[in-house]
């Protein structure tokens, strides 16, 4: 085993194998993985013989492999960022110790999930040694995540690291952190890798031409996209806290589909300053969201609160300067609930289901909340009008940008430009989508005012993680984006079972649109054991601290 | 003197004649033209000697017209909105004695300043009545609002009443309130008129096909625009409390040159639902805003609260829901000021100078304040920047607007579309507009930070009011509208004096531009005798709040 290339876990199947690019893209391509691959030291590496016979469920991996120490696995396995933040500014852990042990958990990952773009280790360890150094000389820690290991996404600029916005020809190395690593390096962060995210960051499942990454608890199903990438590593807890980004569910479902935290804030809420430098067109109508990804509800208020003390908007006045109030914000008693428990288009597959009612049973046995129906509003229509308002240009920006480097479209990003495919629609197509948005927008407030809510309760997605190429409805989060509402994605104790354990109630029998059979097809298809399931609980827009709010007062009864 | 048309002063001179449409829109102009003459009675019509030779300062002509009784001109010359909510809930005052002051003195304003587009006594003293009847059976008042009138800007939807937004084929009769007005009508008001806007609702004049809004104080000079008609019919006090709107300086514009409080909040702070239901496709760049103008700072404070208090937010989710503090909120001590005597692309004319300089010398010598000089930003590439983002169409959507109906083009929307005029610059094109005003906030955010200022105050406008046809130069007002900020403009004790009464000092003899040359022949060609001076106070993007708490701290020394 030599360190020009390091093997890692793929699906075998012929019609799951990458497509070639030109030679010079292939050339490029075997570049970049060479360089990632000989920062791996033989030691952080994996039998072959495991990579190439690797179990269904590779979640346990990481703690039988004996590269981790006993330490490694307790730091790893047990703390999240809160406790990880005390623990090192009380001395119990040092940061070293902690970036080690993350770093090579990371690495382990990768192995098994193709879940990282990057890895530096020795940076994070040399970072790391300097934060100890200063809360030893002053006593003083540098900041709320003094030493804590941070994880992020491939289009994130942080300096001295290539990003890229989901081709080839966007991928540049980068000179200086943006606002966002900026902030929370100044926090005392450490960062250590950086995440996979498909091509055009506009698929649920995450592959690129670099590989593609898999579900930890079941490898033939995916880690969702497009920030799949970090919800596989932290599901593996190679992080505990990653940084994702949202325009259809990129945060949510992912961490859905992986059974971990993750919170899309209503847009403009933290700083995306050089997240996507040269812009996209469906900002122009549908704008994209930032947040955290973790295995904690204290965890995804901790991020939000360093961002927001920051006063992002002082540097960048798109953000609205609201204060972070979050889990400790003013609740709302008694709390109204409403379950919708699918979305009038797409029944989600029965473990989805399942999840839901236990929701609903566990809340309405505390006799502490107002537990109802919540009727959903003209989902067809907003999905078809937010797969045009992503790809005003018609999708000629990306054509251009493949065809600039002979880079490849997969077949997800076929699928997500197909409907939109074609002309520019020009400014007067730009203003008339945003009129229908608006209106649509302003009706769906009057529909959630008719029901009487403070937060809804829906699947995160269709089902549980799919398997590869198969995420096609990104129905139960993309919604959200088009009414711009704050969202959180949270883990149930449910996992889908053995393939033929679970199916369809009775009364789900007929399918509510041809989505709907496609979906319950693919739930016949596929083999979905041990898919860990969450729900999602949004908010109206701009209401992100009532959201945590609620949160705060239902995570006794569903066990957050 | 027949009711079939109504006589209304207007300028003499050839060059200000408005153009003639086809046949048809002729018939159409005398139709609306003679709908509304024959709504007013003989008995509130000025003689028609007065029309055909008047002041040069028409201001006066209420007082003296014999028109208004001692009751009237008591209430309309000696209460602000506060004043006259109070009035009303303590019996001081009626309702209908309330509406029929404003409603008679609102007609003989446009009689000599063409202020008015529609006017309705009759409907406003019913429901005056309603409101006095309300009072006086359950000793309630209906809301904060209970009688006081309130004028606002044709656009603005209001039930039973026509609406177009700048062109005459979007003139449409309304069935019902826009949410702000319907909000305004729950908390008490009586609407009794809508005012003039100019054509595309797009020039700092108000001129359209129906006529031209002239300056009460010299109706040689401009009302502003393009809410002018708003402004003169405050600064003749036919209204105490108006609603603009705001996306170059159509608020703060012709507040500034008639004297007069106008605020434009940071967009989507107030409700503007309905205002322009076809769109605008600055919007996709520029927003517009909405405020109002009135004669006191408290009113401006009384509006925003009525507004925000009524959660609009809950049916237009576009708004966000930061709560009004205002002039009540929590001070900056001390408070940090900034003066831009000049943007460093136009030197104000003389009287705006002077205005300044007294503003300086009174702030700094309560000695409680931080005043220092505010570097202007780049405006000239802002001014660029906005003047094409004002149509991404070419023109194509005026041009379409008034061939629809034969409506001749006016000279200053020529001037308004001309930079932009061409093809529609595509998507791409609004893209990378998004992304230099993007890039430019920021930048100007960095460089506010740098100075370390809460507010800035800076002229109103190049000059006074300026003469007819000549309102080219936006650079004072557009320039927050390109950053978003939030800004108000406030009456100071000055006026222009006589003409050769003042001069540009020695250090002001080098233009700056060929647009500070211009500014300076205007100046020279002008007569501004009388023309009120507001000075412009603005804050960062969404501190609307904190404007208003440096107003609060600021009014003693201003004389606000």
């Amino acid at each position: 085993m030599s360190t020009a290339s390091l093997s890692i876990v793929q699906p075998k199947s012929a019609h799951l194998s990458l497509p070639k690019g030109t030679l010079a893209f292939e050339e490029l391509k075997d570049k970049i993985l060479g360089e990632f691959a000989a920062k791996v030291p033989l030691e952080l590496r994996l039998p072959q013989a495991l990579i190439d016979d690797p179990p269904k469920d590779v979640s346990n991996v990481p703690q039988e492999s004996g590269i981790l120490s006993a330490k490694d696995l307790e730091i790893t396995d047990q703390y999240d960022a809160v406790a990880l933040a005390e623990a090192i500014a009380s001395k119990k852990l040092t940061a070293v110790e902690v970036a080690t042990a993350f770093a090579k958990r990371a690495i382990i990952a990768h192995q098994l999930t193709c879940c990282l773009v990057d890895w530096f280790m020795d940076e994070a360890i040399e970072r790391a040694r300097s934060l100890d150094r200063h809360l030893e000389e002053t006593g003083m820690t540098v900041g709320p995540l003094h030493g804590v290991p941070i994880s992020i996404k491939e289009h994130m600029p942080l300096a001295g690291h290539y990003s890229a916005t989901g081709y080839w020809d966007t991928r540049v190395l980068d000179t200086e952190d943006c606002q966002m690593m900026a902030i929370l390096r100044d926090a005392g962060a450490v960062f250590y890798c950086k995440t996979l995210q498909p091509q055009s960051i506009m698929h649920l499942e995450t592959v690129s031409l670099l590989g593609r990454t898999l579900n930890p608890f079941n490898i033939q199903l995916t880690a969702g996209g497009s920030t799949g990438g970090e919800a596989a590593l932290i599901a593996m807890r190679g992080s505990v806290l990653g940084v994702g980004t949202d325009i259809g569910g990129s945060v949510r479902c992912p961490a859905g589909v992986c059974g971990i935290y993750g919170f899309k804030p209503t847009s403009y809420t933290l700083p995306m300053s050089g997240f996507l430098p040269e812009g996209f067109g469906a900002e122009l109508n549908v704008l994209c969201s930032t947040g955290p990804m973790c295995t904690s509800l204290r965890d995804m208020d901790l991020f939000m609160r360093v961002l927001t003390d920051a006063k992002p908007y002082l540097s960048d006045p798109r953000l609205i300067p609201i204060p972070w109030t979050g889990l400790s914000g003013a609740k709302k008693l008694p709390l109204k609930i409403g379950f919708m428990m699918n979305d009038g288009v797409i029944k989600p597959q029965p473990p989805v289901t399942k999840a839901l009612l236990w929701a609903k049973g566990q809340l309405e046995k505390t006799g502490s909340f107002e537990v109802k129906d919540f009727k959903p509003f003209k989902v067809a229509e907003a999905m078809k009008n937010i797969r045009l308002a992503y790809w005003p240009d018609g999708g000629q920006a990306v054509k251009a940008h493949l065809a600039s480097t002979g880079e490849p479209m997969l077949p997800l990003t076929k699928w997500i430009i197909k409907d939109a495919e074609g002309e520019d629609i020009g400014t007067t197509g730009v203003l008339r989508q945003r009129i229908i948005r608006d209106l649509f927008r302003a009706e769906f407030s009057s529909h959630w005012t008719e029901q009487d809510v403070d937060v809804v309760i829906s699947p995160a997605f269709v089902g549980p993680a799919c398997s590869h190429e198969t995420a096609f409805y990104w129905n139960y989060t993309a919604f959200w984006n088009y009414v711009d509402c704050p969202g959180v994605c949270l883990p149930t104790p449910f996992k889908a079972g053995k393939k033929g354990t679970e199916d369809y109630s009775t009364d789900e029998q007929t399918p509510l649109s041809e989505e709907c059979k496609h979906v319950r097809q693919l739930w016949a298809e596929g083999d979905f054991e041990g898919a860990p399931i969450d729900i999602q609980v949004c908010a109206r827009k701009y209401h992100d601290n009532d959201l945590f709010a609620a949160l705060e007062v239902m995570k006794d009864a569903l066990q957050f």
